[in-house]
């Protein structure tokens, strides 16, 4: 498979240079255009290989798999085949897109089955079940602990021990592309003496990855870490958009709610954990010692780099963070153990996210809220405009991307406006 | 309707004294049994009606349902035909069910629509998309913030403001009488130095009502308190298994998390709104004044008595808890305002839980955590077994139903046994 090092693979297909879409990632997703209903596809450069069409001309044969797989618009049921399957498919339209092969390259099909990227419309790729978030940076849970709780003591008592988090709403969790409205709620700042109520003054966007689950459990069974990554398909971006002063108010005891549930936006195109094997990498050292059942043998953290553009309405972006996923304390094995060490069954379309990965370094916080201080200090944007949170008509982009030796995987952009309350 | 007081009907199905499946009630389910696949039924007497061979034979032909609408394993697709269908469906089977009423009692395929109760097994009736749990009983937020928090200031500062809730799994939600295995965990007493890992020592239940959402809105909107119950199909007991150990350590500051999400169990037949209607009633007064959004023009509430029974293996049930729902602060309107308040979507099949019910007097406390204070003093059971928090074998029994001049309408049982740890 091409995730060796040992040998540089070329496709026939236009990539240009610096494309996160590389014969070496071929991430699975959803689109549809003005002529095509929503059906199956895999990026690669400026093109999508329409998997309906690759199906119906016999490329796939011999996998005997079910009709219409690949004419649907959720990919649930094709990551229910299972990753055999799943990593056979991608394996096949890795084959047939090599420079040599003139299979597809000089089939009479061609031009149906490889369709432009920038004509489609991509979709949300998975009908999500559940959604969990986690908190799994330690920078982020320091700093926020910082700034809410108190400063001496910013991490609590539990967070070196367990991956905590919470159930996200499933519900909106959106596609890059779909605008966000500004939520209205209530709040109350510290000056106020009872709480009041309108569209929210602290907007926020959070950077995370987030993985989708590929295998299900039943319910009573757990997952240990050595197997955590047979239940992973795949990452994505992942802006868990927030309403700072709403989360404030409303957090006490039973953690976020509203202040997040409004919106949370994903990047359309699902990188599987094979084309991240090239990027594996050990993570932050734990002390103290973490219990059996979050202990790894192995690595489980990638070497992803990630930055976030803030762009006001009609004006250029500005890079305002650059961070990375290999910061993150708690890897992905061990927050799906976690998920699972209490019986608790997943299903195919889980979404589970990893929380705002912040770094070490001011330039690595992965919120405005981190950035600017709780609004303490402000942003410069280029083209003179400032920030602390973000205003309407400013539009949120994350990228990410892991580069090493010459291969190049990443995940496009996450790219999503934020508009005024309803 | 049925729903009048002014004339009493009855009907030609055996109805023991003291049924919780009146004529006045007819829920929707799910059931299957030896013979039959999962199909949608109402309950009467010792009877269900098989609405997929009622529909068969030409009872519903004037209403132009979906072909196939009644052979399902969940009501979804049943649920989003609207109120308007349901209602008519619902009021059909009324009719049919009348004493005087010789169309079915008289029909031949009467012996097929009526399936003996006793011989169904109940399924879970929804497939549940996102699940929120409230928070919603001002004496039970107050108990635990008694217990664990200040006692002089047991209730948070923004639990007047409005109706705090937390999301919780939907995928671990399932139907009575599915044994729930006692969930492993992380817990960390006052007195251990570092946390601990086992299963559970404080097994507890939530004995709620919850709501199933009939209607979608779309990203963005919200639902009026005055609107709220277009957007209610109806309601089941809910038992929020909770393993306080677990919960305690993990919760700060994201909420409850694995605590929770093991297992929560629902009884089986949705009692719908129209059902309830007799039984409305006023709320608790709400000091401070809720902000507009929040108000309430007409109540909200209902009397529907409820209890909790515990049943030591091999041994008679004890009563432990008797509450009502008309004890709940927030009501299910306000939950619901609140819910969509900051433009979160819901669907369909969204199952919304009220948050433990307790009231004023002790026996009314909705949670073991509650009644023995923590596992400061024992509760005593018939038979001489005493309980803190539940034992492996024990079966948790919730029952609910109300009951005003004559006519009673039930929720049947919610019965479920916590087994050891897997």
């Amino acid at each position: 498979m091409s995730d060796s090092t040992t040998n540089t693979l070329s496709t026939w297909v236009e990539v240009p240079k610096n494309s996160d879409f590389t014969i070496y990632n071929l991430p699975f997703g959803i689109f549809k255009n003005k002529r095509l209903t929503p059906r199956v596809g895999i990026a690669i450069g400026v093109k999508i290989v329409d998997l309906s069409v690759l199906d119906r001309e016999g490329f796939f044969s011999d996998f005997f798999l079910p009709e219409g797989i690949f004419h649907s618009d959720v990919l649930n049921d094709l990551i229910s085949l299972g990753k055999v399957q799943t990593k056979k498919i991608r394996e096949r339209v890795q084959e047939l897109l090599l420079e040599d092969n003139e299979k597809l390259r000089d089939h009479s099909a061609r031009g149906k089955v490889m369709v432009n990227r920038k004509e489609a419309e991509m979709l949300l790729p998975v009908k999500i079940g559940d959604y969990t978030d986690f908190y799994s940076s330690l920078e982020h849970a320091t700093n926020v602990g910082k700034m809410f709780r108190d400063p001496e003591n910013a991490l609590l008592p539990n967070w070196k021990h367990l991956p905590v988090a919470y159930h996200g709403r499933a519900s909106s969790i959106i596609p890059s592309g779909v605008p966000v409205n500004r939520p209205k709620g209530q709040f109350k700042n510290p000056d106020m003496e009872k709480p009041g109520f309108g569209p929210s003054k602290k907007m926020d966007f959070e950077l995370e990855l987030a993985f989708i689950t590929g295998k299900s459990t039943k319910l009573g069974d757990s997952v240990s870490t050595e197997d955590a990554e047979d239940y992973i398909f795949g990452f994505t971006l992942f802006n868990d958009w927030s309403a700072r002063d709403i989360q404030a108010w409303e957090y006490v005891p039973l953690g976020p709610f509203l202040g997040k549930s409004f919106a949370s936006s994903m990047s359309p195109w699902i990188v599987t954990l094979e084309a991240l094997e090239h990027f594996r990498v050990n993570g932050p050292s734990q002390e103290p010692e973490v219990l059996p059942y979050l202990n790894c043998e192995t690595p489980h953290s990638f070497d992803i780099n990630l930055e976030v553009q803030i762009q006001p309405e009609g004006k250029k972006a500005t890079k305002v963070c650059q961070s990375n996923f290999k910061y993150m304390y708690w890897n992905v094995a061990q927050q799906l153990a976690h998920q699972t060490i209490n019986g608790c069954n997943i299903n195919v379309g889980d979404l589970m996210a990893s929380g705002t990965i912040s770094g070490d370094a001011e330039e690595s916080f992965g919120s405005m809220l981190e950035l600017s201080w709780n609004g303490e200090k402000s942003l410069q944007l280029d083209g003179g405009e400032e920030r602390t949170f973000l205003e309407d008509g400013d539009t949120v982009i994350m990228k990410g991307y892991a580069e090493k030796d010459g291969i190049r995987v990443g995940f496009g952009e996450l790219k999503s406006q934020l508009i005024p309350a309803k």
